[in-house]
């Protein structure tokens, strides 16, 4: 999700991931850990529990130690969606990084569990993910760092708030930099499904925007500083609603 | 490897890399693409057949074109030894990433052919690449910027002329940013072996540098531009050659 989804009218996006995660069965866990905001797991809790879910718990990981205990192993071994909040990436990457409870993510999403995120939650579920950067169209050298994320999405990097923050120049160097990232820009209020089949999904109220950079050239490699960086040949999709999209061969999917 | 390996006296290293891809049986391929020096390829290749080696062919990879090409599958699909040599390994990442050679590579790792790569070369075979940036002990904020690599070493981000560079700062906060990597820094003329069953053995002249982050405590998501970091708790190994270290438990292994 690319952040600023919808809570409060037809909240489309939060009520396709109850119904994903099992409706009237689901279990939901919410790791606020991203928030510097105390309520919002609780917020998300009353929503998810307003949109039938079965069961919504806040996993509370304020430190490595707590991520590292037997509470997120409890509290989400048995969950059919987890759902990570936005806020600050770096704190997820930080605090939750190669403990249990990023085991315990990476391990309900291989049995099947619906893992989602919004906005910093988004970008940790990628290998790779945007730290911090700057924003414009013009790619530059050093616009944004990367770190490790928690790999659920292993050959894509994923930017949130992406139109409204002015985000495809830093996409454009992300890409440049190792092609074999596909990179996709996720808009507000605008949500992506990773099928288990290798395709994607585009739900919500804006677009996401993919950067293919298999044929592209680009002089990043001997660019020094903060200058600017000449691409061409990037391929570009802008897919709205009910588009999908296969990662496999990199081609929008009619049907 | 570290980078600046010796290449004329004992040549320790480039020796036991050439027995590891069979030794008299051994078929290598250059790929010289980091490099700004024309005849690196033809050094390194003259080099491995004075060791012994059966065969060895230089691969040219000089842009994306030629690295989807035929030409790196004829060259790499029987070798038994792949040689990344070092230069600038953004060429590496831009050129090659997500093209048939990379591809290749990952296959002929996976089907057991031995993959080593010398400085450049060798940040590239993680699946997080220190691409550039600053020296100095102290851990900072965007002191380091990663890209992904050829992923062929998930779970680990290397760093090469370690000691000789000043290296620790970057590295420390590298792993502080996502502690789920094993930060690992090569000295120069010093190897690092990765076996099958998960263990690493240091070979060479020098040291390696591990630094495990999972008891880590650091402040880096809340450090703004350039600050410093705070970091407590990270263990620390120094490991000489001959040293064998378990990268699933993170220990000292005795033997």
């Amino acid at each position: 999700m690319g952040g600023a989804e919808d809570k409060f009218d037809d909240k489309v996006i939060l009520s396709t991931f109850v119904q994903l995660a099992g409706g009237r069965e689901a279990k939901i866990a919410i790791v606020p850990t991203a928030s510097s905001i105390e309520s919002a797991g609780e917020r998300y809790k009353a929503l998810f529990l307003g949109l039938g879910a079965n069961e919504a718990q806040v996993v509370y990981l304020a430190d490595r130690a707590d991520a590292d205990g037997d509470a997120p192993i409890e509290l989400m071994q048995d969950a059919t969606g987890i759902f990570l909040t936005g806020g600050n990436q770096m704190r997820l990457s930080s605090i939750v990084g190669g403990t249990r409870a990023m085991q315990i993510v990476r391990q309900r999403n291989a049995e099947g569990a619906i893992v989602a995120g919004t906005s910093a939650g988004a970008s940790i579920l990628s290998s790779h993910m945007v730290a911090f950067g700057a924003s414009g169209p013009t790619p530059r050298q050093r616009m944004a760092t990367t770190v490790a994320g928690f790999g659920l999405v292993p050959d894509v990097i994923v930017d949130q708030h992406f139109r409204q923050r002015d985000r495809i120049g830093r996409l454009l160097a992300l890409v440049a930099a190792n092609p074999s990232l596909l990179g996709m820009g996720i808009d507000e209020d605008t949500a992506v499904l990773f099928d288990h089949d290798g395709s994607v999904e585009v739900v919500g109220r804006n677009s996401i925007t993919i950067v293919d950079g298999a044929h592209m050239y680009s002089d990043i490699f001997q660019v020094k500083g903060h200058g600017n960086i000449t691409i061409s040949g990037a391929t570009l999709h802008v897919l709205t609603p009910g588009r999908r999209f296969d990662l496999g061969t990199r081609q929008l999917l009619d049907d």
